[in-house]
């Protein structure tokens, strides 16, 4: 592995873990047992880490937003693009912990993160709208608008939300255990038989070993 | 006023408005227009002013949590009572920005803060559980516990939330916009008929003036 792809992953992991605010670039040079010199090297400064980061961020979730042909997505199939982008943000969770701080210090990493989060709730409004058109789901489109809404709201604060509670989020469980809020509140609008939602409804509460 | 009561004023204000970690005593200081050994002379270092003013938000939070029979709360009322948690919850909000970093910077305040959110999630489930008792909310037990859950969500997380949407949450147009959030997740459960559901829908609609 090139050494610069070494310093993103490495970055990523400590800023994850500490928090971005608690990882400065001489963390980052220790961790990797390199001089911070040579870490200048490649990077001039903590922020152009960042916004590789961003980029990196960016690049993986479009990749995702790009595949679903909504038209044609079962229910299941939702939820199942939801896992992917969970584990997407669950990867670059750091960026998730405190949005505004990391706006103010870091604008241009935040104008992608922001246009990620744009164009996440804009293919997953598509999904919902199409499940509307195949009577998949029952509902009007202000209610459309605020399932979607929840869903931005779990999808981006899931999170802040567990680690309040206690739970490790450094462990993936919390990724499931966001699914079946988001499944609670669209449930009453589903329109799936009984069967293929209990199996919808397991799948999502087993929780696979990291 | 005295000017222990002035820090924790001015310190809450500025805490609100940049961030708790965005704030010095040395501002506090400048803000109060004293000198760093006269605000030092009424708290020894901003960890304390941290530790009164959660000791503040707790004691505002507990009057409002010992408050409701619930066994006799209307579905309005329950949502008039969410306003009145959200509105505290709001004038202390700094404690919602990041508080994984509040937690290990300040263990004693978070110790207050996780407190008062437990407390709050067990209120607000007993006024729950006896919506079910008067048949006023049909759901079972592990609906409850789903939609509380959706509760505790917004009602952290909504500060963050509406700022990465780029609203201003130092107005208090996102507390009623959480609201109405809260509405929409419980609306399939709740036994209202159509004109109160209308009216309570309205009320929370229509944002007063900050």
């Amino acid at each position: 592995m090139k050494t610069a792809e070494r310093v993103l992953l490495i970055s990523l992991e400590l800023f994850n873990l500490h928090g971005e605010a608690n990882v400065s670039s001489v963390d980052i040079a220790n961790e990797m047992e390199i001089s911070p010199g040579n870490l200048y090297y490649h990077f001039k400064g903590k922020e152009l880490i960042i916004e590789a980061l961003a980029k990196m961020y960016q690049q993986r979730m479009d990749k995702i937003l790009l595949a679903p042909k909504s038209t044609s997505l079962s229910v299941e199939e939702f939820f199942y693009y939801l896992l992917l982008i969970f584990e997407v943000s669950h990867l670059f969770r750091f960026l998730y912990r405190n949005p505004a701080e990391i706006s103010e210090k870091y604008p241009h990493a935040a104008r992608r993160f922001k246009k990620v989060l744009a164009a996440k709730e804009s293919v997953l409004f598509g999904c919902l709208l199409s499940f509307k058109d195949q009577e998949m789901i029952h509902a009007d489109h202000d209610q459309l608008k605020q399932m979607n809404e929840l869903i931005g709201l779990i999808a981006t604060q899931a999170p802040n939300y567990h680690l309040l509670r206690g739970m490790d989020i450094n462990k993936k469980d919390y990724v499931y255990h966001s699914l079946s809020m988001i499944l609670f509140a669209l449930t009453p609008y589903i329109n799936l038989d009984k069967e293929k939602f209990a199996a919808l409804n397991r799948s999502i509460q087993t929780q696979p070993d990291d």
